[in-house]
Parts: structure tokens; C-alpha cells; sequence
């Protein structure tokens, strides 16, 4: 059986932000795990995308993402709410950021419903979500086939059991760094992947920020992704977030979980992130040219090779 | 011409630490950046090593060095003084430390001298020490083809103008990526990269610790090496000093600064490193079968492929 360019399926926050960097300020910035997630898995493989958005949220980047060919039926507009919002400053060197606001508004009482259409899913992404809706979405897919997770501090903290209860149903965790080892109760990142591969995800992505990304295998192999050194990032926000959407869209692209197909889909993560931070918002993960996306992809493979050709 | 297995010459610190880990201690860990080094480039290349050490220089050391193969003509042995002594904390997770004590002893007053067989040296490396000793170290070398030096934020600091006109006369400075934003006064290590190049250093490899390092190339183009996940970090002092000498060893091996030598160069440095810092001093460093050189090389390319192959 191939599932090959099968539709992926990302449940998680949409958001409007407040960015402030150390140069630069957008009020209004179209963001959320989902929103970046669905921008960069869109350049793979057609995307369902599940959230809730309110009144307030603009009708261009509903047409955004249609026009990235996101499907929108999954999308819950609350016409006597407000959608998600998050206000956050960036330091010097835009590694750190503090958190200023944030206001859940209509994502407090959220509660995932997949349109019937959407239950054959076999690609299925839970971005970072309480736990227990997380669950809730994998079980409304009648037989997802690869599962990927991404969850955060606070979830770690507060809603641990459930945390787990949906870590032995998934194939693939990304997580941050900081995250793993607080995770595993581990020092070292070596030691917090054995651990948390015993958790249930055989597959393990440690997101590095600037610093690339680690892919854990089955088996005890490692694939260690460079992020692209860049001059000009000009808002961190979502580069997660993206890189999520590009693995699991070539992910859903390929079809398979095979080293090989997991590797090359950590590259195409890597690529789409860097596109991310080189704008607010989602501004340069719409509308690249297919050739934008290949040469990017190349530029990561040279600065992993030891002979870099001509 | 060819430089294949030319003697690489290194000038630089050898000393005796004294580690405390959160989980171990030892009191007489011989080290310095020119111990480590010489000890990791041995494995590719003759190393003459200049340098000072007092009367409390163990013996044991010394023998250990000359069994790998390391010239020895060009250390000082002062019989009334005191070998350069470093006492560092480190703390949970082994990338902080502090320093407790410094005493540079018979290293305070160091004059490099090079033995006469020493100036026709064509590979040379210049540890982080004063400036104006890399200089006058340069100076006694008839004609250097390959020169790579390492420096600090001390030097940064208060022998700036020295530094600069050091760095006009290397090939390859390897720094670390806090030094290498302060040496340039750029906050992105992509912009500090640039910068830097235009002092002099046409290579530049940005040490990251255990997120591997970047090797800024002559053209812009970049490569990056991952560090090994290990779980096991006993001690990570001398772990760039190792990976100096792996580096600086593959060159001189090699004999020339072509973009795949350089290249590789990097990965041998970084897999010195990685047998460095599961050991105190140089233990794990001594007496390494072939063999496991290779494989742990070998280790280091399937980290960076697609396709890791059978």
C-alpha cells in the first residue's frame, strides 16, 4: 500500500501576534502553529487544516491560505469571539524572547471537531495543543498511518499523564530542546532521546533552533540537520512551526517512514523554516516559486557535504 | 609543490587543571591547548610542540606526549618554576563552567623560542595565547604555508590591534561563537562571519560546542559539522584544542586548503573532539587503534547523510 501525497492533517493554535524585535514591530501578525504549519506543508502535499479563529480574524489571510490550497473546512469561525492572540519581544540576537501577552479567547474552549471528510487521514499533525484534544483528534481519524506531535513546557508540566497517554500513539515527536530534556529528566540530548523513544515516538526530531535539528532513529542513528546561517532573520516566530509543516508534508509526500524518507523530509523542514524567519508573519512562505524551494534545499545539502561539486 | 606530512608546529599553553564535574574531580589533569593538541593532530601528522612547563610537569606526560610521536625539542622545562595551573567548575549539563583559579606561572613570562629545525615548519598553529607571541612565533618560521590560529575574549579585549594584525597574516582562524560575535561586533554568526573573513582569515571555523561547528569558506559557501550526541561527557576541557588538532593534523596530512580538505579536515577535528571529551585529560586521546579513528569518522559522515547507506 502507498500513501504517497496523501493529505496531511494539522489540528493547532491559528493566532494573530504581536511581534516587537530588537529593529522592527508588526501589530497585527497572522500567526499560530497551524497557520505557519499549513503555509510550508502546502509546497508538499494538500493540507486539512483544523483551529479556531474569531471575528477578528482577517478575511486575506483566509484567502492566504486558500490560496496555498489549505483546506479551510476544518476551520471553526466563532463570529461572537476573538481569536488567539500573543504579544511577544524578541532580544538582541532574536535567540530569546519574553512573552508580554496572551489573550486564549476563542482557543480556551476549543474542542476539535473533524469534518466527516477529513476522518480517512492517514497524515496527521498535533501541534502544540493540551494533551487531552490532541487524543481527541487522534481519535477521530479512523486510521492515521504516521502520526507526528509537538507539544511544549507547559503541557510537561500540567497535563504530564496525558502527555504520555498521546506520546505511545505517535510515530514522530519534534520537540525543542529545552523541552526534551524536561521531558526525559535527562542532562544531555543523547541520554533524553533514549528516554523518550521509550515513551513511544521510534522517531525523534530535537529542534535546535539556530543550531539545526537532531533526527533520532529507530535502531540508535542519528541525522543532524545544519539551520542556515542567516544575516538577515526577521522574525523567529513560527520557525518551528514551519519547519514542522515542511517535514510532515514530505512526510506525506513520500508516504513512507523510512530512514531515508525521514532524513530528506528533516532537510526539507530545515529549508522551510529558514524561508520563515526571513519574514513576519507567513510573508515569505506564500507564493515561492517551486525553483525558490529546490535551490534552498540544495544550499542545505552542500553545507552538508564534504565535497561540495560545482 | 606538495605539503603532504609536513610536521604541523603548534604554540600554545600546556598546563596541569584541576576539574571538578557534578560528578567527578581530578586534582592533576594534565592539560593546556598545546597538550591537546598535539596529542589529537599525532594521529595524522608529526606535531612539534613549543611551549613552558615548571618542575612539576609530571614526567609521566611528558612520555605520554613523546609516545604518540610528539617533537619535544621546542619545551621549555623550567627547572625553578611552576607549570601554567587552571582550576574550572562545571556545571550540570557540562556547557557552563566557571573558572575558581588561575595561575600562569613559568607561562607568565613565556617567550617562544623556536628551536633552529623548527623554522622551516610550513604547517603552524597558533593556540590562543598573547598575541604578540602568535606574532613572534610567525615570525621565526621561514615560510609558513598553512597557519591557523585560536584566540579569546581576553585578547579581544586588551590586544585588539594585536590580534587584528595577527589575523592578517592566517589562513584559518578557529574561534568560538560568543568570541567570534564580540572579535566582530555583530550579533548573527552569519554577518560575524563575513567580517571577520575581511580582517584576513580567508577559512573560519565557528566552534559551537556540542552543536558542532561552521566552516565559513573563501566564495561565502558554508559547511556544518554536528558534534556527536554523546551520553557519556566525562570532561569537555580540550575539546576545541582537540578539535584544533584533528583539523590542523588533516591538513598538514593533506598538505593544501582546498574546499573538500578543509572540509574534511573539520569532520576529523570533530571526531578528536568527540574522543576528548569522554575522558579526562587526554586519556582517551592516547593510544586510539586506528581503527577506531575511523569509525568514529565514519560515525560523523552517516550523521550527515541522506541516505546512511548499510
Amino acid at each position: 500500500m502507498t500513501l504517497a501525497k496523501q493529505p496531511v492533517l494539522v489540528v493547532g493554535s491559528v493566532a494573530i501576534d504581536w511581534i516587537i524585535t530588537p529593529t522592527d514591530e508588526r501589530e497585527e501578525s497572522v500567526g499560530g502553529a497551524a497557520t505557519y504549519f499549513s503555509m510550508a506543508a502546502s509546497y508538499f502535499s494538500p493540507v486539512r487544516l483544523v483551529g479556531v479563529v474569531g471575528q477578528d480574524f482577517p478575511d486575506t489571510a483566509i484567502n492566504d491560505l486558500r490560496g496555498a490550497g489549505v483546506d479551510l473546512d476544518g476551520l471553526e469561525v466563532q463570529q461572537d469571539g476573538l481569536t488567539f492572540r500573543w504579544k511577544g519581544r524578541y532580544h538582541e540576537g532574536m535567540n530569546d524572547r519574553d512573552t508580554l501577552e496572551t489573550h486564549l479567547n476563542c482557543f480556551e474552549q476549543f474542542s476539535p471537531k473533524l469534518p466527516a471528510a477529513y476522518r480517512d487521514s492517514s497524515v496527521l499533525f498535533l501541534a502544540n495543543i493540551q494533551p487531552k484534544l490532541q487524543i481527541d483528534v487522534l481519535e477521530q481519524v479512523e486510521r492515521p498511518k504516521i502520526v507526528g506531535l509537538d507539544t511544549m513546557n507547559l503541557w510537561i508540566d500540567i497535563a504530564h499523564d496525558e502527555l504520555l497517554e498521546a506520546l505511545r500513539r505517535v510515530d514522530v515527536l519534534l520537540i525543542n530542546r529545552e523541552e526534551a530534556l524536561q521531558l526525559s529528566a535527562k542532562n544531555n540530548v543523547a541520554a533524553a532521546a533514549r528516554e523518550i523513544q521509550k515513551f513511544g515516538p521510534k522517531w525523534l526530531v530535537i529542534k535546535q533552533g539556530e543550531y539545526g535539528a537532531l533526527l533520532f532513529e529507530p535502531g540508535g542513528s542519528v541525522f543532524a540537520a545544519p539551520a542556515m546561517p542567516l544575516e538577515n532573520v526577521v522574525d523567529p516566530t513560527g520557525a518551528g512551526d514551519s519547519f514542522a509543516g515542511g517535514f510532515m508534508g514530505s512526510l506525506a509526500h513520500s508516504g513512507e517512514l523510512s530512514s531515508t524518507a525521514v532524513r530528506t523530509a528533516v532537510l526539507w523542514g530545515s529549508a522551510m523554516a529558514s524561508f520563515c524567519v526571513q519574514g513576519f508573519s507567513y510573508d515569505r512562505l506564500t507564493g515561492l516559486p517551486r525553483d525558490a524551494v529546490t535551490s534552498r534545499h540544495a544550499e542545505f545539502v552542500q553545507m552538508m557535504a564534504l565535497d561540495r561539486g560545482r
